[in-house]
């Protein structure tokens, strides 16, 4: 059977490691946009735009897709690429994979598909977020996670996987919730549960708070108790969960970590798109355009 | 402040560690049913079923409630208690509180409030669950659970702990689920992951294979490929998610463990129960009746 | 090159299992003592003792060797096999693998090599130790070992194995030790450190106390400090570490388990003898005789 | 009864951190040497050396003790201390506490108890040692340690701890030993065992490589295997257990890692001076000097 067609444009080693994986589940892949790389020694580059993509089945834009709005973000490309020259370059068949691909720059002739809105992306994705948040944690602090007291806020994805990790490397980890189930669940697991609204009263204690929820939840009220010692890492994306200024304004310690995976894990980050991919080709998908 | 009245009627050991509870949380316990029992050296013992009733907030019915439909399941009582003279004793306030309280016997007059839908209780329940498998499994087995390979089917509450902890024992850990969420949660966590519909494809290279899922899933074609020394064991509430008479049949070894937290964990069980009356009653709750 | 021969003399499942794993590593194997076993398909049964012996390398002896110091154990054999036969049967080049060998019956014509004596042995064998104290420890007890709180009195082989298993299920551990570097290690590894002459503190507050230690502990002072629903597991040879007789008036429950590994996982326990067996050929051995 | 008086000479935050302890253990704590440091804002500063000493029972000694032999490190004091000034200011009774003390410096009149030659302290301090180590591993290497190939050479303190601490984040984690009884307890402890002489073999599957043993064991044959993006991770003290030169002119990446707890995590480092130093005199001890 003929092998399909798969085409990298731009991006960073997170699409080279894509490509790698997907290379080895047997597409055929031409890359454009890396000539100032030298990582890739491994996947086909493709002379020019139009190469890269006529009779390509599937297209893959990098995450962020562009910096300007206009021109692909191609750090290792020799020369801008504009957006509107890929969807003229593509042929109609072509499908395009991005994450958090903006609504103003699907054009009405081509289907895209966002991996990033995937559950399973998402899960994966937590692992190498957790993996840096505590490499962080581990150099920005005095002390030891092992016999650390630390907070994580949110049971979701990153929480769960987080605190799990800092629970087996001998924290004694706190996790805040809504659902009495979530908070049953954390106390099965092992862990101390603390409602949500509780907050408040256990911030004292901790030495490190870890903040997973996109919804300011570390105020006022809960930063005038924190111990001047404790750090504060917010993993959330915008607005964040933790009041920014004030904690600063109160001499807090405060590290806003975001985009984790690309940062310290590019080449799993890749894996984890190409296999998002995969899932999706295998299950079937709608036009998100 | 007036401490509430809570009346404990009929029931196993569960019952009597409940009260404990209950009572270390600052309830007015009366036991009733219990005049056979020698384990009851802490609580209040009613002398009537209406001294043990009259004027009660709340009251907990036993799970299971009956046998027969009409007498109070009450192995440790010295007389038999009729359902119907619950009610009647009971003051028009009196909240009661059970599991799995069967419809026709709700009276119009009174609330009932069924801790067993509850997802609290069932995740907390979860646990001795896990345990009382994870016992069966080391006795039932001639071989240790460390490096042995067992699959978990279904991730919800049972699967999730199960599993969890057959790993921490140091067994190659194998969890089926149907949604990619739950197989890259899966995954995230250590273990390997199988989509239900390829439950085949794995089951031969099992040791141990752990039902949680209520859902024939290990039928005909499954069983025919297991092997001879694989144990199968089942904690998948009614209807089972094992052919048993086809297992049978094969001369595999099935085991059905049904009600676990009773029977292996009964003290840890009735404070489960204490627990989730407690939420319920911080969260305010409706008639089940 | 020829394949050695190695003859299984009596013994149970631990026999058979050991067999299998060594016929996987490429030894020629002759079964003899099994004549009313049916788990024995895949081995060669020696029609008679001299059929057995003639020509092999090695002999295993089974575990424990005799019950009456004349005859060898041999449950699932036709009939009674002499230890003086098995010797005279013997070439003189056979070299005679067992466990806990008495010294009277060891003749000076023949290697005997003991391996209950190495360490790698007795370390493989405290996983199923483990394992059976905690599948004991599940079922005697009315609650569950998540949360109970767990003291280990050692911190050699079973101690250390035993203690991370507790610790991995959800229990709060708490070892004890004599030497300032196991207590280090003990906090380290995320468990509460006691020093052993200080036990009698820490035993009130204690659900389940398993002791690895073979000298006597647990003694009128200790037991005299014990709740009555404390569970006391004794996993250590004789005499015990926990005065049974006291704990017995004084109506605490101690279980004294012995042999774990071959109740509890007889094939893991042939697969580890066949290991260490293995372990001994590839480093070279002395006479034990 | 009088409070014990204990002089602080010197050093970096360790040096405080150890202070707050011992201060909360009980000692009158007096230091010196910290003039140009904000962070002591909770322990006796002495007005001059002769101050800190004068009736001191015990010295605490910086580690390492001085950078030229002749002056007492003190990065945060604002005058140079000689050593032989602290010896003469010294009382006769006073005991002094290090680590690493050379042996010249000693002078006849005092005692000397060197802290970094006990076990307990060499536990303890392999916990900040694995964490800082597990911090480099994620932010050096492109993939996360989830799923990554780990090779823990060595399973003595740093070992042990380092590789137990990897499994948890999810590494597959292969470790090396010379003695049979560790490559047993490697497996039952759920990990990869691969004889020290066979390092060769395994090298080129891994991601990363730790070596925690002080001689060369990754020498050109062992280099000559490796793949180009395996990270190479050196905790032991001089000379190191890998070839750096050759590692580097053969264009593999290596980290030699020394410090780890000062570095990482000073503060959990005073708190093992502390505890070993307590530690110390509860047991007793002899004159180093």
């Amino acid at each position: 059977m003929k092998r399909k067609k798969f085409a990298l444009l731009g991006g960073d080693l997170r699409t080279l490691a894509a490509g790698k994986f997907l290379f080895e589940k047997g597409f055929d892949i031409y890359v454009f946009g890396f000539e100032k790389s030298d990582k890739n020694d491994f996947l086909k580059t493709a002379k020019t735009l139009e190469n890269a993509l006529s009779g390509a089945d599937y297209a893959l834009l990098p995450l962020p897709l562009s910096s300007d709005g206009k021109t692909l973000r191609a750090p290792f490309g020799k020369e801008e690429i504009l957006l509107s020259d890929i969807f003229l370059a593509a042929d109609a068949k072509t499908v395009f994979f991005g994450g958090n691909i903006p609504e103003n720059i699907k054009d009405g002739a081509h289907t895209f598909v966002d991996y990033f809105k995937r559950e399973d992306f998402q899960i994966m994705n937590a692992v190498p977020t957790a993996e840096g948040a505590i490499a962080e944690a581990i150099k920005e602090t005095e002390f030891t996670l092992w016999k650390s007291r630390c907070l994580v806020i949110g049971f979701g994805r990153i929480g769960k996987i987080l605190a799990l990790k800092l629970k087996a490397l001998g924290a004694d980890v706190t996790v805040s919730a809504r659902k009495e189930k979530d908070l049953a669940m954390i106390s099965a697991l092992g862990m101390n549960a603390v409602r949500s609204e509780k907050l408040g009263g256990v911030i004292f204690e901790q030495d490190i708070v870890f903040n997973t929820v996109p919804v300011l939840l570390i105020g006022e009220k809960e930063l005038s108790e924190a111990r001047k010692n404790t750090l504060f890492i917010d993993l959330s994306s915008k607005p964040g969960g933790i009041d920014f200024e004030l904690a600063k304004k109160a001499g807090l310690k405060v590290l806003w970590l975001l985009s984790l995976p690309g940062k310290t894990a590019p080449e799993t980050a890749g894996k984890i798109i190409a296999d998002t991919v995969i899932n999706i080709l295998e299950g079937g998908f709608e036009n998100d355009g």
